[in-house]
């Protein structure tokens, strides 16, 4: 399958175009820095800066995530954005909107989110509450990049190959069949892959929230290139398909590319981490057919 | 009046229940740092970093203020956090959520936000939009705390003169009456208002939104002082009663206190600022009887 630089979404389609039309109205980013766009804003001083929101009904559905759930996967979501910037948390701060039904839910959210804190160090230093109809989690994290710098998006060069930290599809098929649905409810940010794929040299990054088709083509979009994907090689979650693993959101494994295969098998593993998938190779932009609009893109009225 | 650092809510009532709760929660912070409890959290490098989110409904009534507006507040009021700490703004990042009706909330949001960060040189890095039921825009900003170090809630001295940099109540009389809305519409931070309190070594500092009885309050407990406040000259906004300025929320005034008027005053005028009215007298505590419970505080269920 070939996606190429081409590879555009219908304008004024969602959260994308939004974003456009926010870095359209922004002035340019100072030498140096990466405002709206990348994983997570690159500030003077090699901070990483990022904010996402949960939304019942929409990220969740209460039937199976709890406000513990909620609360930990909004941390976690954020640092994942930090991950794929191959950077490491610094803190966090949370907006909390409660409904009154079921009561309790604020404390709840609280503690999955310490939960979180503190399994990925990352300390929660502010908030704010309020009730409102539905249960929103905005968290937003302040990070610092790898000495070598942070890793864009924009950087995957052909010749590049392309890799994938973990198993994909594994949050479709939860959502799908309600089997593995930790998966879903307790996201692992990708902290020590992301660092291990800044050691091995990776040139472009980004955390696979909305499905490897979609992610990766907005890697290849950001690159200018395209990139040969080889399907068979795409490591499945148990049960999962490929359209799972194309088209699914919600994995928060990290795709990334590199030059060296060599460097990032030695990276990880001294990370004593398990190697990456190899899944594709970057090529030259324009080699081909758009990739199927299978990926999830929430939309903005 | 007295207020002294006895006062108290009673417990689970509201937000800063749950932030007490958050701060139980935390580890204590490195020496030097300071996380939640003050306007904004104090990190390494004298990074200061906070959040605050605006609810349909609860912060504001779609029928007088619009997309536009709730976008410029919501930057606004963050910025008013990093004010009173008497830093400046770095960047923001800001996650919406926007319901279907009326179509363009989020483009309304997205100009109101961008005219503020403009006028207040806080640019705008990064952002996430989904739909949902009610609009809700919670914004998180990065800011730098003057050379001199941020000024906290907890210094205020025996003493020490209270002054506040504005005029109270209007956001008050606006709610009630619908005159002079643009003041609850359109918040403007005391940014330099807060550096010049910072040059004129301000003991503590609180923006005021939530009544100037309940911060001047929060500012004695964090201190462990009283306060002997001259009703008399707390200047009040056009129409507006001294309940309005004591009780009322939202006008985003600077409350600050500091030993040498002196050079408070100096500082103001070497600033081009008007200067700002002293209130009353920082005391010992355990003076005397309770503020009466006449703040705002969001309740969180």
């Amino acid at each position: 399958m070939i996606v190429d630089g081409a590879y555009r979404r219908p304008a004024g389609a969602g959260e994308r175009a939004f974003l456009e039309r926010l870095r359209a109205r922004l002035p340019a980013a100072p030498d140096g820095q990466v405002w709206v766009g990348d994983d997570a804003a690159v500030l003077e001083g090699g901070l990483l800066f990022a904010t996402d929101a949960l939304v019942a009904g929409v990220h969740f559905d209460p039937a199976w995530a709890g406000p513990e759930d909620v609360g930990w996967k909004a941390l976690a979501v954020n640092l994942s954005d930090l991950a794929a910037m191959g950077g490491a948390p610094v803190a966090a701060v949370a907006a909390v909107v409660v409904p009154s039904q079921p009561p309790g839910s604020a404390d709840g959210v609280l503690a999955g989110m310490a939960e979180a804190s503190e399994r990925f160090a990352c300390p929660l230093v502010g908030g704010d509450t309020t009730s409102g109809a539905e249960l929103v989690v905005a968290v937003a994290v302040l990070g610092r990049a790898a000495p070598q710098g942070a890793v864009l998006r924009s950087g995957a060069r052909p010749g590049d190959t392309v890799f994938v930290t973990g198993a994909l599809g594994g949050a479709k098929r939860a959502l799908d069949t309600g089997e593995g649905r930790d998966r879903l409810r307790r996201p692992v940010p990708r902290l020590e892959e992301g660092r291990a794929a800044v050691s091995a040299a990776a040139t472009a990054m980004i955390d696979v929230s909305d499905g490897l088709a979609v992610d990766l083509a907005r890697v290849c979009e950001a690159s200018g290139v395209g990139v040969l994907l080889d399907e068979a090689a795409v490591p499945l979650a148990p049960g999962a398909s490929l359209a799972d693993a194309l088209g699914g959101g919600d994995d928060y494994e990290l795709c990334f590319t590199a030059a060296n295969v060599g460097a990032v098998v030695e990276a990880f593993a001294a990370a004593e981490l398990g190697p990456p998938a190899a899944v594709g190779r970057i090529t030259a932009p324009g080699g081909g057919r758009a990739l199927p609009d299978v990926g999830w893109e929430h939309p903005v009225p």
